[in-house]
């Protein structure tokens, strides 16, 4: 039983984190938010689990270390000079920063790079997603993390060579292309698939959400695993490394 | 067992459409193509089956008039005057004139419609297909067909619903939108699935196709039908309907 | 907005309701569980809910009856005594009685039904579903609904056709059988597919619940369209029918 | 351009071998089958591929070795003797055995290995195909293939962790078992889906195969990446190794 304390612990994510602390056994050494002090909580805490804003990142890194704990950064909209700053508190303390922090979509994401490595250009890579009718954009975040994983595989750039919302003449698909498509509707969580598409075989590779709580979920078990870690900065894949267990 | 004659026999379609007429059991009474003569055909024939082109289309259902047998018409790229042509031959004989012959194309387009409309506006429907990679243009034709099915199911108008290549920021979902993506790769024969997304649940309804032949087939199934029927117009939905078995 | 009163108000589905019914913008007009009276609930309601135990049946009935309101019944484990009870309320009152309150459920059965009556006996029919790793049966009684569904549109016995549990060396597929699959896993709410295989052509019919909250909405949606009908006795169908909206 | 001989040139699997060499550009150097001389086609090839039968398996590996040229085995049925006569072949030369070459299915083995291993055991893994209404045994070989490489990826025995064929009062899930279902109809060449579910989120890895035809690509594959390796004993996961190639 860690004792885990909160960053951002007023928002959407910040409540869904508080039930996954106790869901998984483990106590909720308090949150703080705006205007809170992320010292005191250090204080108390084992590990920290932020998920606050950019702005904020510096204070609460100098409260993980002056406490000599580690911490999970949730955070999106991070910038350089933030990745350059998590870089350094690496050297004094274990910190673990991700873009996603589900389990599945971290394991999907790995075998996708592996899957575009393994089986070459000669299959094409369509990338699928849903979610709910309310989001503005597209494709989603998540799909272009994958679309990246698969450019990874293939050892080419995402950027040149994304086709993305297909309509009316487009001609044949291009070689090498990694295309994007985007459904929306009723109150779809997320879903992912990866399809590449060779002579008359296919593979698909999906992942599902059923709610938002598969998020903090998958934060609490990093900062789990995170305590006790050497000082370094790590990723949802050494979490899920076997051989780290 | 029937003498099917087929016109356009020598097209990839009319080779299909022998093999299926031999694989149903039934006599190939032959075949012609540009500079044939259809008349001579439909002597030997019990019922035509035609995948030519719209500009031979007169002279083909003269043939199965001046032989008083019924025609299939699967010819693509018809107009308004060639519609006209139709609804004035099947004052003599039956005619059964559709875009697409598959039945399982036909089952769904029923179902869509009808999921559209006992489901009511409050879900949205997506519709996504995948095709082959030279495949040159979104969405399909048999995607558009689904479509319009779920717009007559709604009582709404396609064209001004219609939401197709969804990328960047897209706002959210218009109430009422019918959305269309296109996946592209590899040799993919055709699939198509309508997504029906409520309140917390989802109704999907697909169709995949493992090749072309399903089409040949499907026009041999409307072909052994058309004999025997009174003069009239046609379409796929007749020839499944169980009442009229 | 009409008062909706529960009966069954403390399980799990009757928490559901209250919620249902105060997210489509009804009253709540009150809720009884066992030792509760029903008459005093019916007395300051339009319609009643009942999702109790089939020994309350007699006395929730007769509440109805008494204030001269409907009432939704989605009870489990009605024997046929009940049913013949529920006729004969049915000539005094509206009544709807269900197994199954989802709307995408409903439509799909119906779906189905009919896809089964139009492809005819050479689509072998299959249905696979998953649910959590809790539950203790299979196949579900969902799909086996929707077992009953293609075998009506088939005109056979689900009973007589039923292949469930395949397992080593289980022979060539019968001609005609419906086959069931389960699967088990995680926290899955409910997912239950149809497919119809054709030669070389598939339509897979699909429902997936996100969680239990459908049941209870569709209820609710049940509730609202009962207020006011002719005495009789309804089902999902006559609710989702389009020309009764 | 390489030189291929087929063993088992008459079966099913020979004639697409004869079209996939053709097909890939390659010569076909000539088939033998039962009473043929391996030997003499050894000599003008300049790799064998032998899917003929575990009998002739002895003959064919020492024309291989005489002619000094490496071969691919898909021969199915084979025994514990058979496999020890094959390491000892490999000593010589360049032997690849495998019972599935279809490059789609090894990689998917390899993903389901890998995530299984790295999700641990609180995913829940089913395994669920669809095959053609002809196929006679359950689960399928390609399944329980899948099924090994979850249990390797989870360090556990298969044989008793399977879960196979459930109908009636199953009870609970088993923790840590590996499920199996097997869906039969029309003319799927062969659907493969590993499910991996956890806490309100999944992972499902799918391969779907148009037709037969991929399983005489996949050795041609080998073929062709077998030419020039130094002796030893290789799988199809070597020929897709990125690392290799």
């Amino acid at each position: 039983m860690a004792r885990i304390g909160i960053i951002g612990s007023e928002g959407r994510m910040g409540q869904a984190l508080a039930r996954a602390v106790a869901d998984a056994g483990h106590e909720y050494a308090g949150g703080v938010d705006r205007g809170g002090d992320p010292a005191a909580l250090a204080d108390r805490s084992d590990v920290l689990v932020d998920f606050s804003a950019p702005v904020a990142l510096e204070g609460n890194v100098h409260a993980a270390i002056g406490a000599g704990i580690p911490i999970v950064i949730g955070t999106t909209g991070l910038e350089e000079r933030h990745h350059t700053a998590i870089d350094n508190v690496a050297r004094a303390i274990a910190v673990l920063q991700t873009g996603n922090t589900s389990l599945g979509v971290t394991v999907l994401a790995q075998l996708v790079r592996e899957a575009a490595a393994r089986l070459g250009p000669d299959w094409d890579i369509e990338i699928v997603e849903m979610h709910h009718r309310r989001k503005v954009d597209a494709p989603s975040g998540t799909a272009l993390l994958l679309g990246e994983a698969a450019a990874q595989g293939r050892g080419i750039e995402l950027a040149t060579n994304r086709e993305s919302g297909r309509d009316g003449h487009t001609g044949e698909r291009q070689p090498g292309a990694i295309g994007f498509a985007a459904l929306r509707g009723g109150t779809v969580a997320g879903e992912h698939s990866v399809i590449l598409a060779g002579e008359e075989e296919r593979l698909v590779l999906s992942h599902g959400a059923e709610n938002r709580m598969i998020f903090a979920r998958g934060a609490v078990r990093a900062a789990e695993w995170l305590i006790g870690r050497a000082p370094g900065r790590y990723t949802m894949d050494d979490v899920l490394d076997p051989a780290a267990r």
